[in-house]
């Protein structure tokens, strides 16, 4: 049976992944008085006095809501909440066994920026942190924004920093590999998505100087007319030299290819024209930009992709569990560079001699989460 | 150790009540190409195609929120969003103990009627069913009303309906030990809350007729001014003759006191005043409108209490887990009163022969939750 139809029959014997379980059991009388009335209006009333208690005296703390749209679910597209239900809820699924963390699936009825901001701020005195997941861009960026402005819990696009946190822990790795150092490394991005301009943003926080991002339309630059607001942005940190062209353009030369975009797009010649020891991150899942063993072939020194039956595996999973576990424990709700850059030099900090087929831990090392949450609620 | 520093530290030890388990594990590779990707894209696309898909395929169908703004909080008020948590925590305890659901609490940081519904519906995909909770009147017959027409998931104010809905089972099998009939008897109902007005409006569409309802300015009747639509509307359906007064007034020769109101607003000589066999419902919780020992001293036949601590517990907690499941179950979302009378014939029934003491059966009768959900599912 193919994994698409195990996994079909799995979610129907399950109904779904996420289930809910108690802390406090109510068996009899005794146990009731305690959980609920009279006992748990002791417990209102101390945290009505003391606001601060609740992150003691309930489940809050430990609480995050993974809230989407279904705008921009995996490789599917817009398919709505209710399709969005079943990626959710292997979120919080994920949460749970990686970070012990008590993840809500959200998935909301609205694609308006406003209304999600709304319904998030209204929801939010129940949780300890929001994940927004799968939100399409640009409307993620100004979500994601106006949340942290408004919430005093941390708000986190896991599409966007996730992935630039595995990315630059996979490229310092790497880079290590082949003797190169970030600054001067020609990088190319293709994708302007949520993942490509949070990747590219990162990636120049940790010091690249060499950037070139690409969309649909080819290389983004200051040149290009009817640009929004978000690539203006990335127009204005990459491509000094205003280069224009296609992807082709872009990779002649290049030393880092970093694809968040479409199934099969680059193929051997192009790799052929990268420089030398070239490193591939063929992010695109299931179906990466190119195949591992054709990279290799025409030279790459290093693949990785999202998948798990590929060495190097670059997965969101590696960072979110870890990153909010941190969060949660220094009841931190501030997010910045800096937290993001320490969570990925703990992250590549893990695989103590990289080589080519080792640039990243595997997501069952146990030390991974642990690791990165250190760092966080360290910066 | 009082039952509050108990409850206050087992709170604390715990961190709340409410936690998250997975029903598909991730321990290895395989699990996690099932249960997230690549699998999960299946199960999305399937319910893409197919939206009533994700009532098999996702936790959706069992999940329901436990929503509050915090506003009328058991009997302590308008303590807000963060101190009705562990009352929302207690009420998931309790739908997942009784009733295997996998209840969400959720708590709003507005009290704004608009904003409130707005907020359900945005999040309203994720789940199977809402109940409100804890909602001050009258915003909450707004609040219910207007969701129920927008939404297509069951909608359950439970302080209204759970309240009536058990009231009427313990008055049933009472006004069967003293022989009397609904029809004819007199009922008082003191409070014109959320509880009272439900009671009222459940009585009278099981036969009542002689419907005496107050609130804190005494008999509600189409002579007073000033009544807000709510209570209009209770006018409508109490008191023919146009009664005023007070309790005293209203007591003197009644048959059923319900009490859903304050702490000792009933002395013994208000029972004596009652016709004879007197019927007390004193459910402010937890102290009761009139200790048991006293109103029997005084001539009352049947008393029943919110208590555990005493014979005859009248709790929601005997009606809100297997009215859910019934809902569930069934995929129904329209509730209608013969749903409440269906609910309240059959938890009656549970007790074959009611004695003063014995009107209504223990909320750890294992067959109160199935009993209720096969005659919603039913009806």
């Amino acid at each position: 049976m193919s994994i698409a139809s195990q996994s079909i029959s799995l979610h129907k014997k399950n109904r779904g992944k996420f289930a809910v379980v108690t802390k406090m059991p109510v068996k009899n009388k005794k146990q009731l008085s305690l959980a609920y009335t009279p006992g748990v209006g002791a417990v209102s009333l101390a945290i009505a006095k003391n606001p601060k208690l609740a992150q003691s005296l309930t489940a809050k703390q430990n609480m995050i809501a993974v809230v989407s749209d279904g705008s921009a679910v995996l490789g599917l597209g817009n398919i709505g909440p209710l399709a969005a239900m079943p990626v959710m809820e292997g979120k919080a699924v994920l949460f749970k066994e990686f970070a012990n963390i008590d993840a809500v699936p959200i998935v909301l009825n609205t694609q308006d920026p406003e209304e999600i901001i709304k319904a998030v701020e209204a929801i939010a005195p129940t949780f300890g942190g929001i994940n927004l997941e799968d939100i399409s861009a640009p409307r993620c960026f100004y979500i994601e924004s106006e949340l942290r402005k408004k919430l005093k819990i941390p708000v986190f696009h896991d599409d966007q920093h996730g992935t630039a946190i595995v990315v630059l822990a996979a490229l310092n790795n790497s880079l290590k590999v082949v003797k190169k150092n970030i600054s001067k490394a020609r990088i190319v991005i293709n994708g302007a998505g949520a993942a490509g301009t949070a990747v590219a943003k990162l990636l120049k926080a940790a010091g690249a100087r060499n950037l070139l991002i690409l969309d649909t339309e080819g290389i983004i630059s200051k040149n290009r007319k009817n640009l929004s607001p978000a690539k203006k942005n990335l127009a204005a940190i990459s491509n000094r030299k205003n280069l224009q062209g296609d992807l082709v353009t872009a990779m002649t030369g290049a030393d880092v290819f970093i694809g968040v975009s479409k199934p099969n797009i680059v193929n051997e010649k192009m790799v052929k024209r990268m420089a030398v020891d070239p490193i591939i991150f063929a992010l695109s899942n299931p179906i990466p930009e190119i195949l591992p063993d054709v990279a290799r072939r025409a030279g790459a020194k290093i693949v990785a992709t999202g998948r798990s039956d590929f060495a190097n595996q670059i997965n969101n999973v590696l960072v979110f569990p870890g990153f909010f576990r941190g969060l949660l424990d220094a009841n931190k709700y501030q997010i910045s560079d800096k937290m993001y850059m320490a969570a990925a030099k703990a992250l590549s900090g893990l695989i103590k001699k990289s080589d080519p087929n080792n640039i990243i831990p595997s997501i069952f090392d146990k030390r991974v989460a642990k690791t990165i949450a250190r760092a966080v609620s360290k910066t």
